[in-house]
């Protein structure tokens, strides 16, 4: 999970990050499998330690901004089952002004699991509730950068 | 779903409610029936249209004020399968100053599927978010009474 | 609702369907909007009312097969929030011997909120549990059609 | 965790558990809490942790057994909110021919979150899916036993 070589600066930036998780009981269907919705909070559970690791929290350092997912999707490629052990990889394919892009990879052991993608957009919250994307502040952005690529399995 | 009878002003207040529901994918779980969670669910989402049909919002009515859940159970009778319909009924069985209880039935046709309560108390929120016990304002209160025994099957 | 013309056995064939929600508290998150991964959800409750339409249970009628989801993605354009009523608008987008692909559309009154696409896929079952692709029964290919385009607002 | 002394045969059962967990930002809602219905998840996540602790999993060590919870219920005495870290402790309170029963504590630091109990029945499952309660068998029960008083805090 290191992230790289290259300048100081940019080696103290996160760009990736795994977590280990097992499959737990009311993640399953009566299929006997981890229900696909579920896949999609894998993923975000990993983007949100990737903040961590990267010392933010993506709802206490935004400051009244919010990261609202703008697209998601996953390919299902095996079913994990209940107390399966698995390991979900995210990593930044993309940095841009006001969003930022993901990609994440579900693997048990050797098994390539799932894939799937993440966009989400910051945003500033007006009077009302309404939101309107706004720039990623620096002290948030400058945390980060694009994974090299093929770093993650 | 008639809340009893009494003066004008007592009829207009609401004591039970019930909901009709099917079963989700979703809520199933490697079992093959309804995860013992989603009942704790199933009777919120009774308590919510009781509150909409005394013509409040639990959340939007409050101006400020929040109704967490400080005692909740439920024992379970009989298992729910996928695409099953069942009721929900609910029934209020305490007001006080500043909480209020409810008792919860789940049937599916004549069977008894699961029985719970649920205890809510109002509360408001200081600066930095902790929550302090606060009297039920009247205009809620006012909407709702305790429901007459055995109102709900 | 209706599925279009043609010939009177295709009449009968159920191409998409529509079903009308509230947003349940339990699907909301601290941002105080639904949870993106309800979103998938969501589609999958319309999905299998669209099989119920068709007079078929995805878990029932399969005789031992079963339907995994393969792929799936969301656009998310609004956000929903605690107790609004929306529509998911479920569309076949195409049918092929072990697959059927749907597309999405949840809106709230007017309001374009999201659009998502979903592939699923026809599946024997394998001592030990493991999944094999296999062709979709005609008893249930035969009950539905791909939509005629631009069906779905 | 060590569950206590007495003689070798009942120093290798187990008695109780503990497991550590963050709040996942899928698991809070619009009143920027966890929502109540996951701490039942909480529980069990800690429940099958104390089966994987004695060698057995809830699901496959079971024989065609099954293991319904029958009742479960919750109090709760503070928040918790998105990345908080806390600790869920479950202890066998009571151990019968059918049934288990378990107390379970959420704590955050020195602060007492929620106190729960839950009580599971061993079942058979009959063609047709129904079930009838079944002696836990010897290989089960042979692993726990019930917790000395005030173990868990």
């Amino acid at each position: 999970m290191a992230n790289g070589s290259g300048t100081l600066s940019k080696s103290s930036r996160c760009s990736e990050h795994r977590i280990r998780r097992r499959v737990q009981f009311h993640e399953t269907d009566a299929a006997g499998i981890v229900h696909f919705s579920c896949f999609f909070r894998y993923m975000e559970e990993a983007e949100h330690a990737l903040w961590r690791a990267a010392g933010l929290s993506i709802v206490r350092s935004a400051g009244g901004l919010g990261f609202p997912r703008v697209a998601a999707n996953f390919e299902f490629h095996r079913p994990l089952r209940f107390e399966d052990e698995f390991d979900v990889s995210i990593r930044i394919v993309a940095i841009k002004k006001k969003s930022i892009g993901y990609a994440c990879s579900i693997t048990r052991g050797d098994e390539r699991v799932a894939t799937g993608t993440l966009t989400i957009v910051c945003v500033s919250r007006r009077p009302g509730g309404e939101m309107k994307a706004a720039p990623i502040p620096a002290e948030i952005a400058d945390r980060f950068e694009v994974a090299a690529v093929g770093d993650v399995t």
